[in-house]
């Protein structure tokens, strides 16, 4: 069955075990288009990179891209014959498969400062690469898992020009899960036809409206990357430039695959209880809805409070109130799944907490603040603190 | 005995329960000078502000100072009648102590969105008035705390003009503790004597290094409230400058007495098992330095780590990276508690970790990180994020 990033047409993927991760677990992916393809990549803004970050860089100057190589259990960051090996990684893909060692783009995650077991990686590539297929899309987003307590798959279609474009892509967990294991990777493929400047467009904005509105923990790792593959196998027009109905479409379709995406990544997030959505509204600016938005979901306290299914609207005021955007108590209104908390920043009734309590035992959790000071929106997601994420984080080496 | 607020010459100072807190806990301190005195308060930056916050910004415009009233229990904060009740407080404090209410500053702290009990308030100012003492200083220091384990205390001396200048305080926990609770309230007085806006720029730069190089979750509250006051009754003769010798003896003592307290409240973090020293050298400047200590010390994924007693350096040199200042892997080095990990960006041998981890069962861990790039340096405090912190928080009103 094509999921994944073997959704689109003219995709083809695989993943197994090449001995990077102990116990047999898969750690070795490839995802490769059967005809010249256009990408581009957003990479980790840490000053502190894994050399497969620095590579895909470098690859992302060849006008074509056909593959990307993936392997999990080692980052293959702050070793001294990383950049060598990640090269070797991408030249082997390349040889296999007959594309040049520029069209091919990588990435690592797993533990930092360990070397990687390249010949186990180099000859997981040499038996790998015969064996991609259309089908084995979900081997992939298998191998690219780390602490993961589950595969993260997306996919949609949408109209351009009467064609059917397909999208679809996977993704691994944020939160900087293990202990000195990153990462948020994912990986986007469309059979849409879309020259790299477009291409890179759509992916700076549907990350903006995805992958940038999540809070696992606040940490940022050493290899985020994510990529997104465009190999017009679809046939539908190309998509020329970066504005038009089409070029919306598309950007929509690309849009719901990473949020779905994100979500999934936050509703894993480590020791995660409840899937938090913060809603703000009223803004002066969606700038500014966002900015408080983030700030609520990145405040320890709130996180804490959900976990512990506490309606403490206390702290989610105090979060607004040190997001740096102006905010007039007298004008907020403040629910907790639909149901009323604040109204003009007044209690809204004796009887707002028995309304409320109840409630917080769902696993989905919907806080919406209404500024009062205009009419943008913004709304971001991200999961509760718990035990589980000290258990797991404090303990996970020994 | 003279002790926290009332360690200075001139001061009295008393604390009792005026039934705002329940069981009978000390709720109400009142701390005043004998003579005139100035005084400069730094606020919460919160844009959620309790009343008392902007009462005490109106009051520092009164060029004499005379006394601070505090509650704790209840943070005034986000009610209809929050700026009356404050005022009605600092009208009681001047009447029955002959001082103008435009003299007296006050801070509360407690729950958010609650009315203040405002007669027991102002019948307890009435009736700890007039028996306030020089030797019951820590009366009030027991009466400003909250979820805090015990009384927070610092004192020191310091020589200026051949007399003994005094200088000692009180404070009470950070951590935005409970749900509703704030807040950091410290109260450092001295007897040395010293123009307004000579004692503001003595409180913003000890505050630079005090409070400002703390962090306990980074949540900020609605009534974070620092006063200083100086009250001449040590007779040395006046800092009339920002600057020269007698400045800088007399800044060194109060930034002594701040980093005590500032040290006491992250030892006494909410959970915390750990006191964590982050001391970052070799940047280009202070602040970069401060930048990169302060990024380690915020970081939910080192903090878990120093609670599991794990020498994650992979996690510490990831937040480094992230902190948005310069960084070269290859001119860093690491140690934990003395113990060399890392030497120019690599291992620092095969057994770096087996002489760490001895040393990380510890109470007191030095987390120093050397960035080869410069001379300056930075020292930051915070404490581990611990199973107990998520438990406090989660589960207070329950």
């Amino acid at each position: 069955m094509r999921s994944g990033t073997t959704f689109a047409a003219g995709y083809r993927a695989g993943g197994m075990h090449c001995g990077i991760k102990k116990h047999g677990a898969k750690d070795l992916a490839i995802i490769a288009s059967d005809v010249p393809a256009t990408a581009w990549a957003l990479l980790t803004r840490n000053q502190v990179k894994g050399a497969p970050v620095i590579v895909t860089r470098e690859h992302l100057r060849s006008r074509e891209t056909r593959a990307i190589v993936v392997n999990s259990g080692n980052a293959n960051a702050i070793t001294d014959d990383g950049l060598d090996h990640a090269r070797e990684m991408t030249n082997e893909v390349g040889r296999a498969l007959g594309f040049a060692p520029s069209q091919v783009l990588i990435a690592s995650t797993g533990v930092i400062g360990v070397p990687l077991p390249i010949n186990n990686a180099l000859r997981g590539i040499r038996e790998l690469a015969p064996t991609l297929d259309a089908d084995n899309g979900s081997d992939a987003s298998d191998a690219i898992l780390t602490t993961d307590t589950g595969r993260k798959e997306a996919q949609t279609t949408v109209d351009i020009g009467g064609k059917t474009v397909r999208i679809g892509g996977c993704g691994k967990g944020a939160g900087m899960i293990h202990p000195s294991m990153a990462t948020l990777l994912v990986f986007i493929t469309t059979d849409a036809a879309v020259p790299k400047p477009v291409l890179r467009r759509l992916l700076t904005e549907a990350n903006e409206n995805s992958f940038h509105r999540i809070s696992v923990d606040g940490d940022t790792s050493t290899s985020d990357t994510l990529i997104l593959m465009a190999n017009g196998a679809s046939k539908a027009p190309e998509i020329s430039k970066p504005s038009g109905k089409r070029f919306d479409i598309l950007l929509e379709g690309i849009t719901t695959v990473a949020q779905s995406l994100a979500q999934q990544v936050v509703r894993d997030g480590e020791g995660a209880s409840k899937f938090i959505t913060v809603r703000v509204t009223g803004a002066a600016s969606e700038k500014a809805a966002k900015q408080v938005a983030m700030t609520i979901a990145r405040s320890s306290l709130v996180k804490t409070a959900i976990c512990g299914e506490d309606a403490n609207w206390g702290r989610i005021l105090c979060a607004a109130g040190y997001s740096g955007v102006p905010l007039e108590v007298s004008r907020v209104a403040l629910n907790i799944n639909g149901e009323p908390i604040l109204v003009r920043g007044r209690l809204a009734g004796e009887e707002w907490e028995s309304t409320v309590a109840p409630t917080l035992k769902q696993r989905d959790i919907t806080i919406h603040l209404d500024l009062g000071a205009g009419k943008a929106a913004s709304e971001v997601w991200t999961c509760d603190l718990t035990y589980d994420y000290v258990k797991i984080n404090a303990h996970y080496r020994t």
